[in-house]
């Protein structure tokens, strides 16, 4: 068998001569990596920050997600996070703790996920810091530009406004159930685990979404109605989800080959799956901006989240991350 | 015996709902904590970002640093990387990785100390994440603001600069030595133990240090030697620090009872030992900015550091964090 090199055997300084070729600047980098911090272009004279943490064993198996996948991820969740303020991404860092014996092909190839998810939208990836230690824990802070426009918080949602979505839902829990159950190869379900090792955020829809006046907006990362229950308690309203089956009739039909493999019922993923990164958002108008679906009205009342005027038809609402049963996702 | 709660009890929301209050905004925070991302004030139009990582059983243990302690650390080498630029900290994000049976109460002093190392300095802790994991993480990201000012590089040290030092030089390192031969306790030791388990590190002077001219600087974080090695590679030039026990006598006399009680070489520790979180720059004019100590100069030649112009007395030039026995702190 061929010797695979670890980060222990190659060493902090040369690994870090690997990887900084591997991270393209972007026009927001004024300052890449290489000296104490990294500096960032700010042009709005604000900067949105956000971080997220991916660890191994909880968010991710190696025998599943390359560390191009990891990076791709960690790099996507953040990036969401961002666009759901209406923000622009310019640049992000990431702390990496690896155990002694990780591979350096993963390490860099996780560089390479995190470059590839972050350039297209001219985030480059501009500093970062490493250490050993037990498991894998990929921790990403990502940096965007409001470009003058207010942020989009959870607390803005009025009554009467309208309740969308862009972006998929369900697709990254089904994704997973399959690679739980073993099904990672089943017929007609690539797209889904893929969805689960890289999803897609629709990152543009958010600040267009920002720009077309949105009150309200986050990135679904814990699922629609766990996340929708958030916008509800911050803006003291009810989110009706209506129909929503047939509304996400698109994305309820994506998911319709794993439900079949798997025995599962595709509306409980639709509702309470988490990771596809797509993102809610109320708006004032019906005339709602390219890619989102509208998926329900903002009403008065304590808050809640309804599904057509009743209890939602599934149960849990997402997850805790310390308590891994709890949830829909059990790697958690 | 009581019961501790921990944080799998207690769970992840409930744990932020704690933690918030902890945590005051500075004059920069426009955005705290709780929606998808926090918004901090940029108005140089430039922001700076730095990322650290404590990894617990290799940058601390938990018998040795509370909670508080741990907050500290990671916040102060964060602020002295910022610091090292020349920037003003102006706020910073964590994100946590906790063994669900970690005390809330640990959780809650590492926010604790994470904003009183911050606050004074103007850093308010704007925004965080929190995920289960093995072993305790904390990853740190701070935010600067350059004021206007070019940030000040590892890679603008010339030939005739005066080569200056603000801060404490191998506190930490004998304070953490103490500790590990069982001395935490030893007299007249309390002083050093305080510098391994909360470094003050002077952010003040860096800023100054930026504002006279300041032709190179770094955060001494792995040891006077190794990061003098790190100016010299990144300017082309020699390091040459002349005569740095009697530059710095003040700080070998304080390393004195630790030399004693271990039978250590106070010397050693000076040069090689990390974690302080001094500055060491480098500046056109012998008329240093206050704080700064004169501790050798600048001359032409291949990148290389010197010891009163031959090679260093001692051995050991720092760590690497993937091979825990090759440096001087093998808790690494």
């Amino acid at each position: 068998m061929d010797h695979v090199e670890t980060v222990a055997e190659l060493g902090e300084d040369a690994l870090l001569a690997r990887i900084f070729p591997l991270l393209p600047s972007s026009s927001a980098t004024l300052l890449g990596p290489g000296d104490d911090a990294a500096v960032l272009a700010a042009p709005d004279g604000r900067v949105v920050v956000s971080t997220d943490v991916l660890v191994e064993g909880r968010h991710f198996r190696r025998a599943w997600s390359s560390g191009y996948d990891v990076g791709w991820r960690a790099a996507v969740q953040n990036l969401a996070d961002v666009a759901a303020m209406g923000a622009r991404p310019t640049g992000l860092v990431v702390a990496l703790v690896a155990p002694g014996d990780l591979p350096v092909e993963w390490a860099l190839d996780l560089a390479r996920g995190l470059a590839a998810a972050g350039a297209p939208h001219g985030a480059g990836v501009v500093g970062g810091d490493l250490s050993g230690g037990t498991e894998v824990v990929v921790a990403v802070t990502v940096h965007g530009d409001l470009e003058g426009r207010a942020p989009v918080l959870r607390s803005g949602a009025q009554p009467g406004d309208h309740v969308a979505h862009s972006g998929a839902l369900g697709r990254s829990a089904a994704g997973l159930a399959l690679l739980e159950a073993g099904l990672g190869e089943a017929v007609g379900c690539a797209d889904l685990v893929q969805g689960y090792l890289r999803p897609v955020s629709p990152l543009a829809t958010a600040v267009s979404a920002a720009r077309a006046g949105a009150r309200a907006m986050l990135d679904v990362s814990d699922g629609l109605l766990r996340d929708a229950g958030r916008i509800a308690r911050a803006s003291g309203v009810v989110i009706d989800l209506a129909a929503p089956a047939l509304a996400l009739a698109r994305e309820l039909d994506a998911l319709s080959p794993a439900a079949s493999a798997l025995g599962a019922d595709p509306l409980a993923w639709l509702l309470t799956g988490g990771e596809d990164h797509g993102f809610l958002a109320t708006f004032p108008s019906a005339d709602l901006p390219e890619g989102f679906v509208p998926v329900g009205r903002v009403r008065e009342g304590e808050p809640a989240v309804l599904v057509d005027g009743g209890p939602p038809p599934v149960a849990g609402t997402g997850w805790d991350h310390f308590t891994p049963g709890a949830g829909a996702q059990p790697l958690r």
